[in-house]
This record gives structure tokens, C-alpha cells and sequence, in this order.
């Protein structure tokens, strides 16, 4: 149907949209060709790993919005260029699947959530991210060349994550309980929260728990760290080595702004030594924004 | 049918069978009245948890095996005191099938595999054991008082098993192919074993990876550690701080003597210092004599 629809590129100007696809939500970000914003949308899940077919769904109802907000029909489709942004296209299968998409834009380019997310927070330039949020991941990209740390997944990696701070509270509660170590605040409140009184009990309760879960927890720690609770500071400590290390590799990149993200960013980055804090960049914008500003250099390339 | 064959206990002087099941194989033991050795016997697997039926199937073949091998017929079988050590025995709908099975014993009592590795290791009277084979597990028996420390599941815990030195090295390994520690003899060799040039591959090889795909790993830190390779070096050092504290705590309990069992424990103990090293006692025999001491215990106990 969309497809029919479709005009010739030269009936039009060419309008472009920035796709931010997650496991939560879809944004769309729709441009004029001189840059200016013309709408912008948020739908459902788009996440092409967990369900390919929803996250079309998804992503098609975002774009549809924007260019209707804007004034168009769904027929503008035709001329827009569009760049996203999804967790899992590195997925073989997703990849396929995504290639094998008759979608209605005039141009599609399928990049990675992290790569739009750089190039948002360096204002579609070259730059590198940290984020640590319920995962750990750090990007570079620099020229022609795209680098990319951590990002394990949790258990296996994602130290200083929000998983990974929530998952090292529940341990150092379970030390305690032992007898190991002493009881502090953290894990009298960590006991309290989970509704838990001895240790086979925390055993029990965190059989099956995901990121998510132990992420829910991370905030204790935060809490409790500047309080200067022991175990909380010993975790700290050792998130910090870690995203020290990975700041250090970013920069050995040539990345000339590094930028931190995510729900932990901000908490993180006070707690850096100064040198370190010196080098951060703020983050100048969205994904989204990240995505539009790709699709107008990748046009403006093709035209060059 | 076995149970048709029940004579009154008073035909017959007592016998006593310890039992060891776990998840690979199923141990059984039979001593006389007066503690000698009649018969010993191999079956298959014998995990509760794992399939309720094929444990008692093999716990019913060890125990026939044993009385028949000592010249009885399976009518003996109701003569039989008999104590098993069983993995996942502390699951409540596996204590509720253990207590409803109609088993052709005189008596029977079931317990965990850690209480009667304790009592093996210590003839049947008080002490400690630290456990580290794939997993981590550490137990105390004073008077009448039981101790469990760790015993908290991969990924969980575990610390220092043989599923957690593997994971560390994997860990290691992909610190080194970010780029964030140096690469070592260690992370050349987990590369090559598990056939992956990057980061990338490294975590997706290890999608879905289980303890004991992790413990498989193990013997290379072990190996590397005797080489001083630095990443061998510091997750040896980390799984030593937490045995000594585990140490520590059992010798808390007031256990007359420790011992360390299982795959890790020679090489570990080896690396303790001099002090907690010359705490340690040998262990003095399996688990099945464990569980045959303990139901002759009981046994006297009744009686008296």
C-alpha cells in the first residue's frame, strides 16, 4: 500500500528522519532539508531482536506521525531518508530481516542505538560515549573508524552498570549474612527492601532475577556511598577502576569529546578524579537527533 | 512389590546403608551391625531436583546392589537403616516427594550431600568442610548445631569454584581485547581454546555459557598462575581472599577440623598462607562412609 505511493525524489524535497528504536519505546525525529524540526513522535517498543514485527510496526507509526504532523500524507514517506538506531541489529538474523524490509522511505540506513546516541550527544560529530545505564558500554567514532568496549551483557560483563552495582549489594549482603563481613546499612536495608532475613532466603529471592531487577537496586548503593557506608564505598570503588579504565581506552581513541550517559552518568562522573572530569564534554543531544543529522550527511554525501 | 517382601525388623540384626546421590552418579554403601564393610555399589544418576524418578531409580538399584552383593535378598532391604546425602534436597516440593515415597526401608533419612561430605571427611563426628568444585560451598556440624556458608549458585556467587576462576579469565580475556589491561600468556590461551580472534566473539561463544562450561576453563588460570601470568595471578589472589574468609568463619563454628574437598581444593590449599594452612586436616573418607556413620548414630540413639 505505502509502497504504491511512492513519488519520484525530484517531486519533493527531501525530508529526513532520525529513528531512536528500544526495548521501551520509538522515537522519530522528522527534518526540512535546511535542518529545520518539523515534528517529532514517540510509539512503542522497537526492539528488532525481541520482536521484528512489532518494531516495524513501531517504527512505521512513528514516521507516519511526524510527516503527518508536519502536513504531509503518508505519501512523504517516499521522499524521506531515514536513519535508525535499534539495540540488536548486529543480530545476523535481525540484519537479514531488516535487508529483507520492503520499507516505503526513499533511503533506510540501519545503524546501532549506540552510534546514534554518540552522534547525538557530539551534535552529529565525531565523539565517544560512555553510558552505564542498566548496562555498561563505551563507543568511539572518529573519522571512518567505530570503536566499541565493554558491552558484555550482564553477568558475563557490564561491571558498573546498574545491574552490575545492584547484583555487588546483593553479594555484599550475602557476605554479611555469612558472617564474612559486617553488617552495614547497605545490606540491613538491601534485607529490608527484598523482604529477606537470612541468607538462603536472598538465595531464593534472586534465583531468576535479570539486570533489570538488580538494577532496581543500584540506587541503594548510590545512596548509601555517600553516606560512607563500607560496602557501598568498596563497590564504588570498583565500578569507578572500571569506568576509569574504559574513559582511558575512549580517549586513546583521538575521540575529541568524550560524553557520559545513562541513569548512573551523572552520579559516576562526580566521583572521577578531576584530571579525568576535565576531559568530559556534555552531552549536546539525543539519539534522534543523532540519527537526523546522519541522514543528512549521508545524503549530502551521495549528492557530493 | 518390595514392600511385600517387608519382614519384622526383629528377624534380622540391623543394617546400615549410607547413600551419596548426585547428579552424575549414585553411591551406596552397606555395613554390618558391628561396622563392617559387606558391599559397596555404583549407580546412575540420583538428583532429586533435577528428575524425581530417576533418583529414587537409582537409589533403589544402588541399595538392592549392595544387600544382594552381600548375600541378601532384596527382603533385606527392610532391615536396612539408611541415610542419604542428596543435592537439592532443601527445594520444598522435593522434600514433600522425598516424604511421600513409600521406600522399603526400616528407616530412612534424608539429609544433603554437604552434611554427609562433613561427616565422611570426619569419621562421623564434628567438623568443617570448604567445598570448591564447579561450585562453592562451605559447611560446619557442631554438636547439634549445622553451619552453611556460600553455597550461593553460579552467577550468583560461587566465588573462587571452578566455574568462577573460568568466568574470571573470561573476563580477563575481554578486558585484554578491549584493550584495557595487557594481553597475557592466560587471554592468548582462552582465545585459542575457545577458537575467537575479538570481543565480539568471545561474548557471543559465551551466550548461554553454564557453570560448568566456565569450570572447564579453570585448570588454564590454575596452570598460568604457577607462571606468574598477572591476569592468573590477580583472580587467584581474589578467589584465595575470599577462601580464607570462608576458612575463617568455619573456624568460628569451633569445628574441631576443617578439610577442603573438591577439584580446586589441593591447589588452593597449597596457596594458603602457612598459618591457615596448618589448620586444615585431612579428609579421612567419602561422603557414602559419612552417611552410613550418621545412620548408625541414629540408630544407637533410638535405641538408647
Amino acid at each position: 500500500m505505502i509502497q504504491q505511493m511512492q513519488k519520484p525524489v525530484t517531486q519533493h524535497e527531501p525530508l529526513f528522519i532520525g529513528v531512536d528504536g528500544g526495548g521501551t519505546k520509538c522515537k522519530a525525529r522528522l527534518e526540512s532539508s535546511s535542518g529545520a524540526l518539523l515534528a517529532e513522535a514517540v510509539t512503542g517498543p522497537a526492539n528488532p531482536a525481541t520482536d521484528f514485527a512489532l518494531a516495524v510496526d513501531s517504527i512505521l507509526l512513528a514516521c507516519q506521525q511526524v510527516v503527518q504532523q508536519a502536513g504531509y500524507t503518508n505519501a512523504a514517506l517516499a521522499y524521506c531518508h531515514v536513519v535508525m538506531g535499534l539495540a540488536g541489529v548486529n543480530v545476523p538474523r535481525v540484519q537479514s530481516q531488516m535487508q529483507n524490509w520492503s520499507h516505503p522511505f526513499a533511503s533506510l540506513t540501519v545503524t546501532t542505538d549506540l552510534h546514534i546516541a554518540c552522534l547525538g550527544a557530539h551534535a552529529g560529530r565525531d565523539g565517544a560515549i560512555l553510558i552505564t545505564g542498566t548496562g555498561t558500554a563505551a563507543f568511539s567514532t572518529v573519522g571512518n573508524q567505530q570503536f566499541l568496549f565493554s558491552a558484555q551483557g550482564f553477568p558475563l560483563g557490564d561491571r558498573s552498570s546498574g545491574a552490575w552495582f545492584g547484583w555487588q549489594a546483593v553479594c555484599a549482603t550475602l557476605d554479611s549474612l555469612d558472617g564474612l563481613t559486617d553488617e552495614t546499612e547497605l545490606t540491613k536495608t538491601i534485607c529490608r527492601t527484598l523482604g529477606v532475613r537470612s541468607n538462603t532466603d536472598l538465595i531464593s529471592c534472586c534465583i531468576g532475577y535479570k539486570a533489570t531487577d538488580y538494577a532496581q537496586l543500584a540506587p541503594l548503593v548510590l545512596r548509601y556511598q555517600q553516606l560512607a557506608d563500607p560496602h557501598a564505598l568498596d563497590i564504588t570503588r570498583r565500578g569507578l577502576d572500571y569506568i576509569q579504565a574504559l574513559l582511558k581506552r575512549l580517549l586513546k581513541t583521538a575521540a575529541p569529546r568524550i560524553a557520559m550517559i545513562g541513569g548512573l552518568a551523572p552520579f559516576l562522573a562526580d566521583l572521577l578524579p578531576t584530571d579525568l572530569q576535565q576531559q568530559l564534554s556534555p552531552v549536546l543531544g539525543p539519539p534522534e537527533v543523532g540519527a537526523v543529522a546522519l541522514a543528512r550527511q549521508l545524503f549530502a554525501e551521495k549528492a557530493a
